[in-house]
């Protein structure tokens, strides 16, 4: 694959009161992060969840898919009431709500004589969509500029997320790597500080406490698209807690 | 607890690129809206994730803040230079970022004679901040305005959040439940529209499918704050599925 140097950006907007309501724990937020990262080298740089409330959801829409390369939304592509998110994105475009022939189509040959009204809903969205093919349960999402529709079941949604790659344009990637040690973050945050200002942008230094396995400790987590520069700054990292004598935790 | 039957929305704004990267799961955004339900009748009606960015926090804090009761923040308020949430805030609310006196007395007892600068940043807020304590790890939280901040390791927030219920006002209680059974979406889906159409705005039903000990169906949960109309429909929903001789699924 070719890669152009640049970076592309998304963000993930989840549609749903389920999540909101504490009921459901979303999971994909990170399954999305890692999975456009490693094989796109895409970067979630925004995540929203909101109401199953159109005029929410077109904000929302509108907003986000201004600001970034590209926009994944999950969830409310279903058969039932609350289910309204191509209706809403048809309109954040102002598009014609309409049945997508080729959806109909598949979900015709998959539900048989059991394709009723709901399941034919399914089939409408935003006129001019692109189908993302569903191999778990038919009913395709769609992608329309740069607005992608999922659906909300994390297994459904990564059985589909392979047909989604032939319509994103990939970045670079972002190298990342690790380093949790024993210590606590008020030791090394001066130094980390200095080694942020070193590298300025091109490697990003996040610093996390945890409490896990019975230790206390420090992840710092590195990330760039530029691994020489990884490298260097891992490096520098190595050096201030070996000058320190903070013993490194492995398998953390 | 008196309660006036009000309704209190809040949103959680998440501060963290570890979040975003998928390097590590949100915890709280359940956490919290079950809490804040359950204790105090206060509903999240929006979420989101931003990055450790200045200006994307200040947008972020301003937009919600203006749109909801509350902004609940988490994350951001530690030690290190991509801990920039409080300083943000103060920004946002044109708020002078200064030590807090009581803040830096609660951390200089907890430190003692290893109280060094970095930790000294804990007690930076904006000008006017009230505090919540923190019984795991002495740095406290904040509350500004409708603005409150939390750490984001999810055992640390849960530690402060009774500390938190003072400053906050009560809204209506949502009472919620759910009803599982042995379908797929799309034959319920006609009946469960025209249930919703009947309650209007007065309950909120969902309907979610699952896949999940072996079995297929769909959870159908209904929230209101109003307990009579909630039992009316829960009752209604109970006469559609044995109409349509759907088994009800106990335990899932």
């Amino acid at each position: 694959m070719v890669r152009k140097n640049k970076k592309k950006s998304c963000a993930i907007l989840i549609i749903g009161n389920e999540i909101l309501s504490g009921r459901t724990k979303d999971q994909n937020v990170s399954f999305l992060a890692s999975w456009l990262n490693s094989n796109l080298g895409i970067k979630i740089e925004e995540a929203r969840i909101v109401q199953d409330i159109e005029k929410e959801i077109i904000k929302s829409v509108l907003d986000l898919s201004k600001k970034f390369n590209y926009v994944l939304c999950t969830g409310g592509i279903g058969p039932t009431h609350d289910d309204i998110t191509a209706k809403s994105i048809a309109r954040a475009f102002k598009k014609k709500y309409s049945y997508n022939i080729e959806a109909l189509n598949i979900l015709k040959k998959y539900y048989g004589n059991q394709f009723n009204d709901p399941r034919k809903k399914m089939a409408k969205m935003p006129e001019g969509s692109k189908l993302i093919y569903n191999p778990s349960s038919a009913a395709p999402g769609f992608i329309i500029k740069n607005v992608i529709c999922l659906p909300g079941v994390p297994l459904i949604l990564k059985s589909m997320i392979h047909n989604l790659k032939k319509y994103l344009k990939p970045g670079a990637i972002i190298f990342s790597s690790s380093i949790s040690c024993q210590t606590v973050e008020s030791k090394i945050a001066r130094e980390l500080g200095k080694i942020q200002k070193k590298y300025k942008k091109s490697v990003e230094i996040g610093s996390y406490p945890f409490f896990r396995l019975g230790k206390i400790g420090v992840s710092i987590v590195i990330r760039s698209s530029k691994k020489k520069n990884l490298q260097s700054c891992h490096k520098d990292i190595i050096k201030i807690i070996k000058n320190k004598k903070i013993k490194i935790l492995k398998g953390i």
